[in-house]
């Protein structure tokens, strides 16, 4: 696995190299460029500060995490279809400059902690090339009848979709 | 049916006699008192320009309306329970004044018009005794497979409390 | 002024054909395309019906109100930094089908109604091509100090664009 | 200072002991009873999971804050209106138990950490006797300037308030 941030472009990309252990080469090399969720900040999102309120942050977090894993092609409403839930367990966040409207937020998602059971996300915030605010979302997954899934093993791919991003993560 | 409207309390009170037919004299007079529902106005409620944003004027009609059918006895939550969805089907409001982080509006809501299927709310939300707004929605009922529901037929008893609120309403 | 109206590709295209009296011909055409304002629906914009709340709807009028100002060229941050507010008179909306997440919802914002000091602005939402929301906002101006603002003289180019989009509106 | 944290009706309780330094003897007491923070889950705080959508409790914190505020007689407003502004620097939360319209969510606050310029509030919140949700924010406070206010010079009662508080958390 190849790993290229270019940050100057503020794109996140990542080469996932699948190897064909029988043939011993590179077979398929799959690229995923995972841009930056851009949030447009509201009027109404704004409050009597004049500022973008602190709550909407975590709300953007979530825009941010369904349009990642919409974008590594396995998408919250794919999996909510097939019965699974994926409850929030837990976030935090920390406010380094205010934002309003108009401003627009440019949202990186990593991942920041992968286990067969949970999942913690990472976030990072950027208006007009500062960061904003860092935040963090840890998730497990439930079934229908809302027993805990582990991902690792039934979404095998999902998981090493996950993995590469959190390697990748741990790289930079 | 009587009515008392003790508009200088701001409280709502309406009577419902209930006549024995057999016995042809009152047997039982239910009074319920309809009280205005208060609402804070939260920090996150208002917005840049420094008052309540309009929006959530919508929304605090949902909870009048909902505090409005606990009062009477026919929580929205039981109905919910039995299958029902009682869902808009439209909204207006007009903006009289503004309010702003801790105000707490006052709202009184009534019974606007009333059909076998569709129902209309009023609303009248006050602040330090000036009306601020004013609002109806519309509603109808559908049953579990989203059939429009009759509710004059299926609960009867819910729609004669109904019934005696829109009269009560109209004598003003 | 001439106008085409792309219903096909739901566009929304105006020309406004500006006469240099003195020279008595069309010195300028200036071709300003209203492109319709897409909302994806939030996750955290549905309610436990399941459907998009229909509270949100009055939010997506004001962010389609505030897009169509901006592509219109007179940003509504522009107006208020030169200390004008624009607060909501009225709303008005009525629900044709539900959304729910991930739904996108493309808006049409029109002019409905146009006057020396008030505007009232109407709004389509569409899903799926099919119409599942139609509104109406009414908003006045109101300079730094709270006074009313008759924006045809105050901002008469603003006036007549928006009198532009009120006359193609019309002949449709 | 003494304390009398009565957990069976979940109220807590403090005494301030004022002692006039001149008389040598208690002179006043003060007895300030934070009562907790009720939150009725609404509607449209629900989400198509069926639960109250996580990003609310970080209201409900913000509505507890002010409330907690209120009762200790240094409301929110008022330190507003001083021109002081009071950020969030950082929120966290811990998802116990998932609630839902109608609930009713009792929320304690307290203090966690106290220093003359920051300050971080606890919040435990409660439903139907079980912790569903424990939360923590962090802010500051920032004078009309913006700059960084030392609570315990500017507002020496208001600090001693806290830090009662602060160490009858401590003694629990």
């Amino acid at each position: 696995m190849q790993l290229l941030n270019s940050s100057k472009n503020r794109y996140f990309v990542f080469y996932i190299i699948k190897i064909d252990k029988k043939k011993k080469n590179v077979e398929n090399t799959l690229m995923k460029t995972i841009k930056p969720y851009l949030h447009k900040v509201n009027y109404y999102e704004t409050d009597k500060m004049g500022i973008t309120h602190h709550s909407n942050y975590i709300r953007y977090m979530e825009e941010a995490r369904v349009d990642f894993l919409d974008q590594l092609g396995w998408s919250f409403i794919k999996l909510e279809e097939e019965g699974m839930a994926s409850p929030v367990m837990s976030v935090e966040g920390v406010y380094k400059k205010s934002t309003t409207f108009p401003d627009t937020i440019s949202i990186m998602v990593g991942i920041e902690k992968l286990s067969a059971a949970k999942l913690t996300f990472s976030y990072e915030f950027k208006c007009k090339d500062e960061v904003v605010f860092l935040g963090k979302s840890t998730h497990c997954f439930l079934d229908a009848k809302g027993m805990p899934v582990l991902i690792e093993r039934r979404y095998p791919e999902f998981f090493a979709d996950l993995k590469a991003i959190y390697e990748a993560g741990k790289s930079e």
